[in-house]
């Protein structure tokens, strides 16, 4: 059984840095390029039917959710997002209204569509959405920064997903561009595919281990513990920051202190009890092969 | 019935020119964005099975058709690609090592993928490649600005796709820089849609009509000239150039003229006997809806 991360990591290896203008790849939510002096943002995602949305939802929130993924990694560089490109293939007797329906969910978070691609086929609907964004002056805010002490912070309640908020969430876009810029953070990642996996990538790419207090951890109202900690698809911020940076970004409510990374390996889990507990970072992951 | 041409065209009405950045959006071959003093290219192609290739085809293949697409356009822009990003929706079943040889037939093409998404599904195939260009101090080449006396040229022979030549074809970047840089043209387009159809988009574009020389349309080994007219899939670039800088251009072997622009509009053929008879500007259009 292969995944998504096994390959992903075979594609990075065989990358190299050929390119000085690649500043940043593959390994962080978006990759960053050099282009003049500007550093340009650059990421995709994709939504498909049956997989991450179902026929049934309304197809406005389907376009919604296929922009506002990738946007979600633009927040989670600090950046500025300036157009998407969207790849549509359409059920088989999908209508025209039916893609103006997605087009119409995309238009809600008023980033310019620049062009497309729309097929029509014998298959699930697939929308594959690119997003160009900039920095505009400040560096990308990456995986890799979090030092032992750092407070760890959340955007927003997590475990929500599976009641609908992974269609209507809003990409954090105001308050990633917040921690790149006047509340500086050490590092950075949205959480798709659970608190608990997305911290390990957070931990793993910073070399440090963190403790996560179960009483901080915000919950959204009807989503357990083990929901919040592993269900995924949030897309709130997950952010690294020292502790007076921390105590500004609390008192601006942009985001809430919910652990602090230590020296070492692994992620614990403090209970309301004081007892700690080693988690997995499991959460989603694609696989797929034989 | 309605097509893809009608949805971009919707999509482009809504758009408008909301941001001074877009210097060129979805009407042309790639978008063109202003990130500091430069020109930035972007574009999305995707292929699916059943529609772009078979369940056949080498998936080394599938792989390099997906990103030489998106390359065709970078090139009829004149444009040097930078980056390119992959989302593979993968049938269920297909093993890390497919995923792999998708990847290889991507990497013939020497530019470098800096991120992407990989899912499984219960559905065909189906991979989507955005692709970031530049143009490096130079004007893009749109598809407005032939004129009435241009000569029109065509970089290579065309008809030849059901013969597999759209899984191998080589996306014409040299030929497209240089038709920016030093041989000037007027206006270019990638022939995706077939030679009619294509043309057709140039001479809308630049409020102008066409007569093609049966005789000087080089058509592939084994097609025909229905197929050279109207099969598409070649991803040659047709272009309009004065007539020095069309001499220049076939001396230089970089194209060769089939052509002339004039007045008016529609598209005219030309037969060896001398007498013309107009053509549509058909070709391949994808339909959709009930």
């Amino acid at each position: 059984m292969s995944g998504e991360l096994e390959l992903l990591k075979w594609i990075r290896a065989r990358l190299g840095r050929r390119s000085r203008r690649i500043l940043v790849d593959s390994g962080d939510d978006a990759a960053v390029l050099r282009i003049g002096r500007a550093s340009v943002l650059f990421k995709v995602d994709s939504v498909i039917e049956s997989v991450h949305f179902t026929a049934r939802d309304p197809l406005e929130k389907v376009g919604f959710k296929a922009l506002a993924r990738p946007l979600s990694d633009i927040a989670a560089m600090g950046g500025i997002p300036l157009a998407a490109l969207s790849a549509v293939a359409l059920r088989r007797g999908m209508s025209l209204a039916d893609a103006k329906r997605l087009v119409r969910g995309m238009e809600r978070l008023e980033v310019p569509v620049v062009g497309g691609d729309v097929s029509a086929h014998e298959g699930p609907l697939v929308l594959s959405v690119s997003v160009l964004g900039e920095m505009r002056g400040v560096r990308p805010v990456l995986r890799r920064g979090a030092r032992n002490g750092d407070l760890l912070l959340v955007t927003g309640p997590l475990g929500g997903s599976r009641r609908g908020r992974h269609l209507v969430f809003p990409p954090r876009l105001r308050e990633g561009r917040l921690f790149a810029t006047r509340l500086r953070v050490h590092a950075m990642i949205d959480i798709s595919d659970g608190l608990a996996r997305d911290l390990g990538h957070l931990c793993q790419a910073s070399g440090v281990g963190a403790d996560l207090e179960e009483a901080s951890i915000p919950v959204s109202p009807g989503a357990t513990l083990h929901e919040a900690l592993h269900a995924g698809e949030d897309y709130e911020l997950l952010v690294a920051a020292d502790a007076r940076t921390a105590r500004r970004i609390e008192r601006e409510g942009a985001a809430v202190a919910i652990g602090r990374f230590r020296a070492g390996r692994g992620i614990r889990l403090v209970g309301r009890d004081g007892a700690s507990r080693s988690i997995e970072p499991r959460g989603y992951e694609h696989r797929f092969g034989s």
